[in-house]
């Protein structure tokens, strides 16, 4: 199995440590199963507290630190509402930071159904609305779908920097 | 912030649950920190134990962990190696399974270096390596990248199954 082709300086992963990895800070926002299943459930129209915490099954405890931690990261607004003889609650709509991962949760959701449905196949189904066709995470160039043998990584660093762990 | 559009009686989300969500199933396989950085080495092409260590920077009882799961999950392949005048050690290879998830990881990178790098940047960009043409992770239909909010989530299972948590 053959890795990407690291360019440059990158192919002597002594000189350099991912340090600054959008992929580690990713992770540290949104790193966990409860996170990631509360931003499904955004996916799905959820907005409110009690359906998070029911449909994620997971503890108020956790979904109300799921969700305040989601939202000080930006990927949720908190937006007041108010329901007739009730006091004033907040729902949390997601923002477009928060709708932007949602490449990352449906490629997850693409290897799930491939890998770890067994015989039961893919419970969702994904579409594109405007012309009913199927859709897929791709990792593409412009012109091709580029197979995962074929990606090559090239550094936006210097040595130096890469030395000094920097950016 | 529209949601995806949810065809038949997925549209009344009181009727059901995502019991058996790939995206939950997959975040049960690799939902921590650090099984995603060792994914990611193993990408930059690492194989042996003591690099995962020192480029993820976690102990040694983490990297152990994480690589026996991911080995169980059948991400990795143990193979022995053998040094001149050293016994013999294992080198943990990637799957077809394992590679499969790059996308995901992609897309988490692609998401973090948007919006978690502040002025700094994408660290690495990716490039297809028969074209140098840059590469992106979209959510595609045959035709077009589908805008986020015009998916449609159609249920592979029926209204009954659903209220039986099934599939």
């Amino acid at each position: 199995m053959n890795a990407a082709r690291l360019d440059g300086f990158l192919g002597d992963r002594d000189t350099w440590r991912a340090t600054h990895c959008s992929i580690g800070k990713a992770m540290d926002v949104v790193g966990t199963r409860s996170a990631i299943l509360i931003l499904r459930e955004a996916y799905y129209g959820t907005t409110r507290f009690d359906d998070f915490v029911q449909r994620v099954g997971v503890t108020e405890a956790v979904a109300a630190a799921r969700l305040r931690e989601l939202t000080a990261e930006g990927l949720f607004e908190r937006r007041p509402y108010k329901e007739p003889g009730q006091r004033t609650r907040f729902e949390y709509v997601l923002t477009e930071k928060g709708r932007d991962l949602l490449p990352a949760v449906l490629a997850l959701m693409q290897w799930g159904d491939k890998y770890l449905q067994g015989s039961r196949g893919a419970p969702i189904g994904l579409r594109d609305d405007a012309t009913g066709q199927p859709v897929r995470v791709e990792v593409r160039s412009p012109d091709r779908e580029v197979p995962l043998t074929e990606l090559r990584l090239t550094p936006n660093f210097t040595e130096e920097q890469a030395r000094r762990s920097l950016p």
